[in-house]
């Protein structure tokens, strides 16, 4: 046990998930289980929140709002994009990197924040280390734990990351009713297409197998970045889909390429680049759509599922969700034990109905900036839908469901408060 | 009390809704209570399965799957898009109008059937008073009673569409929930756009204002295909919207048009004509997209929600389901009752909490080809938001839920086993 004393402080950042909202409320409820830690913080919109001194103070929250937090998808502290770029090329942005590790310090030491979680993906794990390793350069007593959450699920070392069930939930829940809709359409051949996110993974795409309880049911194809796209193999495979059935309902994930590397979406003009230098990808869709009505010669309806798919906490996981809790529970003992430098992780054990899921630990610095892809060995030889071995894997992930009031006819979310802390520090500017 | 004794048939058409096939239901189980009706039958895929005398027998289904039809999306018997075209200026399309109309009554004469009940929106009104008019020239006595149906709500004479509130129950929650996302990630300001189904009304946009709980909640702005776009005024309103709140949600109904009369969505390049030479649009999202990302300069992500709005039926409304069986069963009461060339209307009494709502009926002549639009004083002055005389008519039709059986994960929904009667017609050439 580590003898500690100081308050904590939580952020979250990336994009929301369904469930990253059980994660704060895992770490609030087991921080006040143990003397160590004095006050409760969160910082609003992430790593950007601690720079400008944006502190809560979470104990002033109701604690119906904070039960609530088990049911409300997205982030309720707010979230960021904002990276601690230290590999940056751009000299000036490598040292803004330092000088704003620097004030996260100023903050923690202002607050005496002696215990810093901090949710997200890869980009915020690095920023973890990064904020761990100065604080021991500097001698300040500090542990940093990170708590995964990504609905990507392409962090290394976990199992799966807290949100993916979720998000695949949701997802394979309206690839299902998308394909009731085109089954009952299909008196003339039909094509529906189901656009989900994935840059460079299509772990979410792969996910909506798990509608398919039968052969005749959507998704028919899934179209994954991992599977280079063939455009004369893709019209021969709806083609022969359409023969058998009628219809075709295809799935893909928007960061699907061709084989000279380039992405799909690209062909429709549709790029740029967020300040995190992923690409910021759409349209796919729309580009497949063009060639299935073209070159197969059929009707396609598009959805885009967008941030939808991310937050639909009338959808959400039971199994998600308690894993969320789960490690943002396990990140404060891990801290409390006197651990620094690490990200939870979620462990399997066993398959089937036997499954059971626990937790471990792994070094932030081997997260940071990885990606972990789908395993070719988990698409069948066609590359056209994952195998048994995928849906062996996801299939433990969607179990149970989670349903939050409604009132009105619709769910009943919570918002915090936000009951600031004063500040102490000089002004900052960030960014 | 008719005392017309023989079979029924009953057939969807158009697109399918989350509740449509619980007006079969309501066909169904109020059938078997009059002895006149001696068999219930379904043609599959609306009035094409009757020109292919595709004709089950429901009587064969288990009482399970008929149960499994009140929260079953989608159209259990198949749908179709094909018109019976008489106003067509091709007198070949409107010659094989009258062809199809004679063979209609060619396969119901066969299977004696005597009632026929049709759910689908105003083109298939038309289809159904067609029929009724053959009939009765031919001297075949025949009871032809519509239901009404379509996500669109813009059929008159009824206070609503059964489809319609399920419809806007789905679409208000994912823009919640979209909106809870859009805040999260609110430090920079930051965009949503959702599109949702509309061609000629805004019904759908308009009804997700009821995820709106405060000023704050999105969404901040609702296009609608009754209000023309103006890209100034649109700029200008979004760049205000982010003064205040910093992020902005904005819905769009497909449908949206230009002071000069065209497609907002056009300028896309995106226009085809589908068999009902109604539009069949797409893209007004990234259109708008490309106006906020150009003109405001922030970022925009967009979703399209597709055909997963109109048959969402994890979040179907009760209310919605209710209504959609009543018109079903009260179709039979008006056959049996002797009526026909009728539509079955939804009727409302009081208003607020003291609403009351009952059945009415209408001709189908009056209804056919006829689109209710969204009044203009139910929009605020601005055009940017429907007011509160829309709340008070849309917030009914949303309340209470339809929770469907989950298996593994996922909804566990029904599908007929379909089980075909003898043909006796001589073949036909439908198309």
């Amino acid at each position: 046990m580590s003898d500690l004393v100081g308050n904590c402080l939580m952020a979250q950042s990336g994009g929301p998930t369904a469930v990253i909202n059980a994660s704060i409320a895992g770490v609030i409820e087991e921080a006040y289980k143990h003397e160590q830690i004095e006050e409760v913080f969160g910082a609003t919109n992430g790593i950007l929140g601690v720079l400008n001194e944006e502190i809560i103070d979470l104990s002033e929250e109701k604690n119906s709002a904070i039960k609530g937090l088990l049911y409300t998808p997205s982030a309720a502290l707010g979230s960021c994009r904002y990276k601690l770029d230290f590999a940056s090329q751009d000299a000036g942005m490598a040292a803004r990197a330092q000088r704003d590790c620097e004030r996260v310090l100023e903050v923690f030491k202002a607050h005496n924040i002696r215990y810093f979680f901090y949710a997200g993906g890869n980009d915020s794990m690095d920023t973890a280390d990064k904020i761990n390793q100065l604080a021991q350069q500097q001698g300040y007593d500090l542990r940093v734990i990170g708590v995964p959450k990504t609905v990507d699920n392409d962090l290394p070392f976990t199992d799966h990351c807290p949100g993916y069930g979720s998000a695949i939930k949701c997802c394979a829940a309206v690839v299902m009713e998308s394909s009731f809709d085109t089954e009952a359409m299909s008196a003339g051949d039909t094509c529906s297409l189901i656009e989900v996110m994935g840059r460079d993974a299509g772990w979410i795409a792969a996910g909506t197998v798990l509608a398919k309880r039968s052969e005749e049911d959507g998704p028919h194809i899934i179209l994954l970045p991992e599977v280079l796209f063939e455009e004369g193999k893709f019209v021969a495979e709806v083609s022969s889909v359409l023969t058998a059935f009628g219809r075709c309902v295809i799935v893909v994930g928007e960061g699907l390429r061709k084989p000279d590397g380039n992405l799909v979406s690209f062909m429709a003009g549709k790029f740029e680049e967020d300040a995190f230098k992923h690409k910021q990808l759409g349209g796919v869709a729309e580009a497949l759509r063009g060639i299935i009505e073209e070159k197969v010669g059929v009707k396609c309806r598009t959805s885009k599922l967008g941030n939808i798919q991310r937050v639909a906490g009338h959808l959400a996981s039971r199994t998600d969700r308690d894993h969320a809790y789960m490690a943002g529970a396990r990140a404060v003992q891990l801290a409390v034990e006197g651990q620094t430098g690490l990200m939870v992780t979620i462990t399997r054990e066993g398959d089937g109905d036997g499954v059971k899921f626990g937790t471990g630990a792994v070094a932030l610095a081997e997260v940071a900036n990885h990606v972990k892809k789908l395993p070719r060995e988990w698409i069948n030889a066609a590359g056209t839908l994952p195998n048994e071995q995928f849906t062996e894997y996801a299939r433990p992930l969607i179990q149970g469901e989670v349903a939050p009031p409604f009132e009105g006819g619709l769910p009943k979310y919570v918002r915090l408060e936000k009951h600031f802390v004063e500040k102490k520090c000089p002004a900052y500017e960030a960014k």
